[in-house]
């Protein structure tokens, strides 16, 4: 039913940031509350003007919020179009039938197509509650889902939101297995393929957890955030892009499924495919080239979880006519100098501008990416891929072409130097024996990355490394002395980031 | 690792109820947030003082909290204990290690009673988030609990919260398993029983989603939030006691569960038994007498899943020495004329009182179960316990010793009648073929109930009855003419909450 009548309530925008989940938060002795019975946690109907989502309640005591108001999460506030002075009613929401299937799931059923479809449209039209999230996830973990669910799962997900659809063939596409700081690849194997005559379409993600995504340190050198038309005409004109995917609703569920499976850590190969493969077939993607990072604090931890990842991506993917491509490398240690989006874009153009200090890991990683590419999309035969995607980045074609997708995705742009420092220097003489990744990245949050586009540190040894005691490790870049303080205190108290052990 | 120096915040009590899961709130430009990268849904540790907590970070745009303040929730305040004024400081948490054995589980292992216990502590001590618990709930759906993991399951929750220990023997214990409005027997039930010489130390919850719970209809005839001591004081001097348990911790790990559990709607055997149990063990009783309702809007819709809920219930009991008896009762319809805490109380006191216009159904049921209670508790032999159970009633020894316990627990107290009233009455002349118990239980909570306790509505029809067009169904009561009108308009809505047919 619909509560009107004495309560018809005031939209009010508290700025509370809930990530996706819809929240609205009502006063305890509200006529509303009072009468539905209202409490904490219950799910709301929302309805303004034609646009309704379900909610979930947070009850109010005192006088945060007035007796005639309806606060509302940033993610609510969106969602409902809603503006300054709109009135909301609200009512008790069906429930949400398609979660019955989930149940049956759980007793041991398996889902049928058109479940998984009702689930995911659900999932994405905000439906589901975190909790009720957190149930389907767990349900489909440990390896519930067959083959053929997973396929029907991804299936869902590609047509539950945008789908991109290109002219050209084929349409290539890159994916890292993430894991690893610095890892920035991506403009560069970009710059190189469509130098190459490939389509690229790329859509990178901001950082989530990490210092800096792949968006992060793109639009420290050029506009990220553009229109779909917009990059449509980029990707015309100069064969690529690399803009941020967060403008096009490419495969929502998957945002939403991720928010809750990341927290759950629950390393599921099916649910990791699917939430990969639907985002590639979501772009319009023919080709796929996934980097699979393996080492002690990757991911991937070995070669045999490698390859059965592999495996279930390349099948996955062929039942989409996606050709994918997997390349196992090597996960022990940071693939760039730089953590931190401007520090990470200034690796990417040390390594166009074949610059004598470009990170050579990083050149080697993108070479092999690239290399592949080039062949899986018919740019040269098996085999002379590497010889191609070298000669396109030393001839300066890659750079050439990255200049030209950064001014045809609205204007280059300087990175810019932070202006606080410290190195952190080695407290005792020997080789580097191993690279902590994740206290790695917390030192560059830690310094602002990557709110502070400049923040973050450069690496300074790598694996294997002989260094002198008072040689620097690494160097802290920070926009204020607060949070270069802050950084350098968390780093000297973890000394065992670079650990170093007898030469 | 702490956050400190610029980021010492101050404590600020929001009164957002959030139930159980803590919830702090920041800003998103404060010194925190920025340098320790967290974002929304982090799991962020808070401490104040000497004690901590593990909450959910919403992350807060523009004006509502302060740059230097942490916004918290009800939930997370209490449980820190912190007064106005008061700082705290943030930290990152350690993962929650006990979580690994849920990722186990997924995967189809086995618990030991030591991930179990770890479990259930930290759930208890908040550690867990929503998404967390409901991955676990789900872990433990759908049969997936052996006997032998149930059972340690309950031990768990038994020994993470209080655990009363009473000199009498035997101790008697009453559960219903939900789903009826109106079925108020404990009172009588209890003072019936320890009329009889029976020690029975009834804890009962508020309502949580019904019109009245069982503490509610009982604080409307005498105090029901005693201390421990308190209570103690009561039974020894009268043998039974009806209190809330709320303000006892018995089981706490249970009161989180069920919250996750209640939305999902896992009907799981397992569940039920530990959550049961649980209580009734941490409780210290000997013998518990369970009333299960049977019928086609109750919880249990068959005799098959009634008796397998039975063998599940008795045999956990038994790993506990708590002798449980199980009754299949008739589910069909309520089980008393009032719905709401006052009507339901003056249900009961006609009842106790012998009243000529006593309802009947409420009688007989309550009869039923202190006659169980009589005969396992070896008050009489096998067989006689209806007959001293009557006696007991009719006599008026079961009055006497329902007033003495309300007088021991503060005073007796008289209910109020509300000031407004309306009958909804038959359109149609027939016979009441069906009672929708669901929508009857709403029709209350429109009216007020429980915040209301002389709000609610009381039947005027049983099943089966003959009526005749403009006969009254039911009346509805309400302490405000605009609460009456809004739950008179959701009946007149909805003409088959008591459906009539063919005569």
């Amino acid at each position: 039913m619909t509560i009107q009548g004495p309560a018809e309530l005031f939209a009010r925008r508290l700025g509370i940031d809930t990530y996706r989940e819809y929240v609205v938060f009502l006063r305890s002795e509200s006529t509303v509350c009072r009468a539905e019975g209202l409490r904490a946690l219950s799910r709301v109907r929302v309805a303004c003007g034609q646009r309704e989502i379900v909610a979930s309640l947070n009850i109010v005591h005192g006088d945060l919020i007035g007796d005639r108001q309806a606060g509302l999460s940033e993610s609510a506030w969106v969602a409902l179009g809603a503006a300054a002075g709109d009135t909301v009613s609200l009512s008790h929401p069906e429930a949400v039938e398609s979660f019955s299937a989930v149940r049956r799931k759980i007793y041991g059923g398996r889902f049928t197509g058109a479940e998984l479809d009702a689930i995911v449209r659900d999932l994405s039209a905000g439906h589901y509650s975190s909790v009720e999230t957190a149930a389907f996830v767990t349900a489909c973990a440990g390896d519930r889902m067959s083959p053929a669910e997973t396929l029907q799962l991804t299936r869902a997900m590609v047509d539950a939101g945008t789908r991109l659809a290109w002219h050209q063939r084929p349409v290539m596409d890159k994916h890292c297995v993430g894991g690893l700081p610095g890892n920035r690849t991506t403009p560069i194997v970009v710059a190189i393929a469509a130098a190459g005559g490939l389509t690229v379409p790329k859509t990178s993600s901001r950082a989530i957890t990490s210092p800096a995504g792949t968006a992060d340190a793109m639009e420290v050198l050029a506009p990220v955030t553009l229109t779909l038309e917009h990059m449509r005409r980029v990707v015309e004109r100069e064969g690529g892009c690399v803009v941020w995917g967060g403008a096009i609703a490419l495969s929502p569920a998957d945002d939403l499924l991720i928010q809750v499976e990341r927290p759950l850590d629950f390393d599921s190969d099916a649910q990791l495919a699917a939430s990969v493969i639907s985002k590639k077939v979501a772009a319009g993607s023919t080709h796929l080239v996934v980097d699979i990072p393996v080492g002690p604090t990757a991911k991937l931890r070995s070669h045999e979880a490698a390859a059965r990842l592999a495996r279930t991506l390349t099948s996955l993917g062929g039942a989409f006519d996606l050709r994918v491509e997997c390349l196992f490398t090597d996960g022990s240690q940071p693939v760039g100098f730089g953590i931190g989006p401007a520090l990470e874009a200034l690796d990417v153009l040390d390594v166009l501008h074949n610059a004598p200090t470009a990170c050579a890991l990083l050149r080697a990683r993108a070479l092999q990416i690239a290399a592949r590419m080039l062949e899986i999309g018919g740019r040269c035969v098996a085999g002379e891929g590497p010889a191609r995607a070298a000669h396109l980045l030393a001839s300066g074609a890659a750079a050439r072409k990255f200049e030209s997708i950064c001014d045809a995705q609205g204007g280059r742009r300087e990175p810019r130097r932070a202006n606080y420092r410290k190195d952190i220097v080695a407290t005792q003489a020997g080789a580097v024996q191993a690279i902590d990744n994740r206290r790695l990245g917390r030192v560059a949050k830690l310094a602002g990355a990557p709110a502070s586009p400049s923040a973050g540190l450069v690496l300074q040894a790598q694996l294997g490394q002989a260094v002198v005691v008072g040689q620097p490790l690494y160097t802290i870049h920070a926009q204020s002395p607060g949070e270069l303080e802050y950084a350098a205190a968390y780093a000297l108290r973890n000394p065992k980031i670079l650990e170093i052990g007898s030469p």
